[in-house]
C-alpha cells in the first residue's frame, strides 16, 4: 500500500518526516511516495544516515507558506510539496496523503484537488482528543466556523464512520455538544440539528455537555468549527497546566521518588495525552483519505499518521461515508417529494 | 454590613447555608439577613446546634424549583426565598444578595427586581476559573447565548471592573476569546467587537486563544454565553479527569507515600481547583451585587460567597460599572452625533 507524504510540512521537516517514513516502511510495511525538493530530501537523509529504501521521491521544488492564501495552491504554489502530493493522490498514485503543512491550504487544496464525496457539503477536520477512555473524535475541530444544521448532521455521519472503521469501535456513541442535555437547550443551530441527528443511521446519544467529553461520555462529539477549536484549545491548555503542576509536584520529592513517579503512572498519563501517539487529524468527506499531521510532529507522530492513513484505506472508511451520503441524499429526496406531494394535496 | 442570603438555595440547604452564615458572622463580621421558611431554618439550626446570633430571618415560605419558568418568580413564586431576598435587596434592606438557587431564575429575577445599571443591555454571569495564575474571570459564563457586539463590549467593561475592585488586580488584562490571536480570526461577532474593545477604557490585550486561559494569559476572558459554557464545562471535565488520574496514581504508591503526596503539592493543586474556595459567580450589570453560589456549595463555599459579596460592596464595584456605562453612553452619543453631522455635510 502506497502512502503519499509531504516531506516539507511541519516544524521539523524534512528530517522528522523522513525518519517517520523510515519507521513506517520498516515497522508497518508501508510504501512511501515523498513529495518535496528531491536534492534537499536526499541530502537530509544522507546527513542523518537514513536509508531511503522503500521510498520514492516526486520532486516538488516549493513549499506553501502558512500565511499564504490557501487558494494559491492551485497556481502560484502548484509545484509545492503539498499540491503535488494532492494531485498524485487524486490521480491514484497512492492510497492516502499525509501532510503537516498549513491546515487552511490542506483543507482548501484537498477540497479542490482530491474532491468531496458526492453529497458532502463541506469537509471537516476530525481530531482524536485523549480522555478517560480511548479518546473521542471532535468534529469539526476547526475547518468551518459558521455551520448550517445539515453540515453538522454530515459531520456526525463522517465522524461515526471514522471511529467505526479506523478506531474499530463497533457502534460509536455520537453526541451533539451543547450547554445542557435537555432537548430545549442551545442556540438555533443545536435546536435545528437535533431532530436530524435522531433520524440519522448512527448511534446518536443526544446532547452532551462539554464536561462529559474528557470523562468519556461519547466517541464522537459533533459541533461547529468555532466551538470545536475552543474545546480543543481549552483541553490543550488544561493539559499543559496540569502537566506543569505535576512536574513541580514531582520536583518537590527527593530524587528516587521523583523518578518513580515519572516512571509510573505519570508516564502513563503523559502517554495518554501525548499528541505524537495519536497520529494526525483526518480530513473527513474527501474521496481519498487525507491526514493532517500536527505542525510539531516528530518522527513517531509521522509514523503514527501514516499508520492511520493505512487503516483508513484498509478498512475503506471512505466507502462507509459514501454509503451514508447515498442514504442521506435518498432521505433528502424523499423528504422533498413528500413536501411537494403535501403541497399538491393542500391545493 | 448586611448581606441577604437565600437559605433555601443549593443541594445542601438550609444546613450548609446556615453553617456558612455562622462562619461569616464569626470570621468576617458580617450581618446576615436569611430568607426562607423561618420554622425550618430554626429547626435545622437547633438540630445542628448552630447559634443564629447575628442573623435575622425574613420568612419566605416557598422555594422556586430549578425546572420552573424563571418569570414565575414575580407572581407564582413571589413568596419564595429567592424573590423575597431580591426584593429586600432592591429596597435597601441589605447591601448584597447571595443565592445558590436556580441560575435562570436568579438572572431573570435580579434583572426584573434589582434592575440593571443604566445603559447595561444584558446582565452577565462572571465565573472565576482557577488556572496557573490567580484565576481568570470568564464572562459571560452562560446567561446570554446569542450576543451582539455591544453586549460583549459591556461584558468586558463589567468583567474588568469586577477583577479590579473585587480581586484587587490594578489593570486587569482583558482578552477576547477567539480561534487565533490574529485580528482577522473568528466569526462576525469577534470581528465586529474587536475595534470596540480596542477603544474601550480598559486594558484590552487583544484576541486570546482558549489554550491561553488555563495558562494565565488574561485576567478577564470575554465571550458569548454559549462559548462561555463550553469553556467552563470543558475546564471542569478536564479537572475531574486529571483528579481521577491523580487519585489512581496516588493509590499505586504504598500508604505513607500516598499520604505524603496527598498532603503535599497534590493538596495545593486540589485547593487551587476547588470551587468551594472561590465563592460564587457574580451577576454583573445589576444596581446591587448579586452572587450566584454553586448548587453544590458547602458551608465554606457559602462563607466565601458572602465574603465576595462584602468585597463587592466595600470596594464599590457597581460604582465603577456605572462610571464605565456613563462613558460608554457618552461615546455612543458622540458617535451618533458625528454620524448625523456627517450625513448633514454629505447632503
Amino acid at each position: 500500500m502506497k502512502i503519499i507524504v509531504d516531506a516539507f510540512g511541519g516544524d521539523h521537516a524534512p528530517l522528522a518526516v523522513i525518519e517517520g517514513c523510515r519507521q513506517a516502511v520498516d515497522e508497518l510495511g508501508a510504501e512511501i511516495l515523498l513529495t518535496g525538493d528531491e536534492e534537499k530530501i536526499r541530502q537530509a537523509a544522507a546527513e542523518a544516515k537514513i536509508s531511503l529504501d522503500g521510498m520514492e521521491i516526486v520532486h516538488a521544488p516549493s513549499v506553501i507558506p502558512v500565511e499564504e492564501d490557501p487558494t494559491t495552491l492551485l497556481k502560484k504554489y502548484a509545484d509545492s510539496s503539498m499540491a503535488v502530493g494532492l494531485r498524485l493522490l487524486s490521480e491514484g498514485k497512492g492510497e492516502a496523503f499525509v501532510s503537516a503543512g498549513s491546515t487552511g491550504a490542506l483543507v482548501v487544496g484537498s477540497t479542490l484537488i482530491v474532491k468531496r464525496v458526492k453529497g458532502v457539503r463541506r469537509i471537516a477536520i476530525g481530531t482524536l482528543v485523549p480522555n478517560a477512555g480511548a479518546g473521542y473524535l471532535l468534529v469539526d475541530a476547526g475547518a468551518n466556523h459558521d455551520c448550517r444544521p445539515e453540515m453538522l448532521l454530515q459531520f456526525a455521519l463522517m465522524g461515526s464512520a471514522y471511529m467505526e472503521k479506523v478506531q474499530g469501535i463497533p457502534k460509536p456513541r455520537v453526541g451533539l455538544v451543547n450547554i445542557g442535555t435537555e432537548e430545549n437547550k442551545g442556540t438555533q443551530l443545536q435546536l435545528d440539528v437535533l431532530p436530524l441527528l435522531k433520524e440519522a443511521p448512527i448511534h446518536f446519544t443526544g446532547n452532551v455537555e462539554a464536561r462529559g467529553l474528557p470523562l468519556g461520555e461519547v466517541d464522537v462529539a459533533v459541533t461547529d468549527g468555532f466551538t470545536g477549536n475552543i474545546i480543543l484549545k481549552t483541553t490543550e491548555g488544561m493539559g499543559k497546566f496540569f502537566s506543569n503542576e505535576l512536574k513541580s509536584m514531582v520536583k518537590s520529592f527527593p530524587g528516587v521518588l521523583g523518578g518513580l513517579l515519572l516512571a509510573g503512572k505519570f508516564g502513563a498519563l503523559k502517554k495518554k495525552s501525548d499528541s505524537n501517539e495519536a497520529g494526525g487529524a483526518p480530513l473527513l468527506g474527501l474521496r481519498k483519505p487525507v491526514i493532517k499531521a500536527h505542525g510539531s510532529s516528530n518522527a513517531k507522530a509521522f509514523k503514527n499518521a501514516i499508520r492511520q492513513a493505512m487503516t483508513c484505506h484498509q478498512n475503506n472508511m471512505v466507502g462507509l461515508i459514501e454509503e451514508y451520503m447515498e442514504s442521506y441524499r435518498a432521505a433528502e429526496a424523499a423528504a422533498k417529494a413528500e413536501a411537494a406531494a403535501g403541497e399538491e394535496e393542500a391545493q
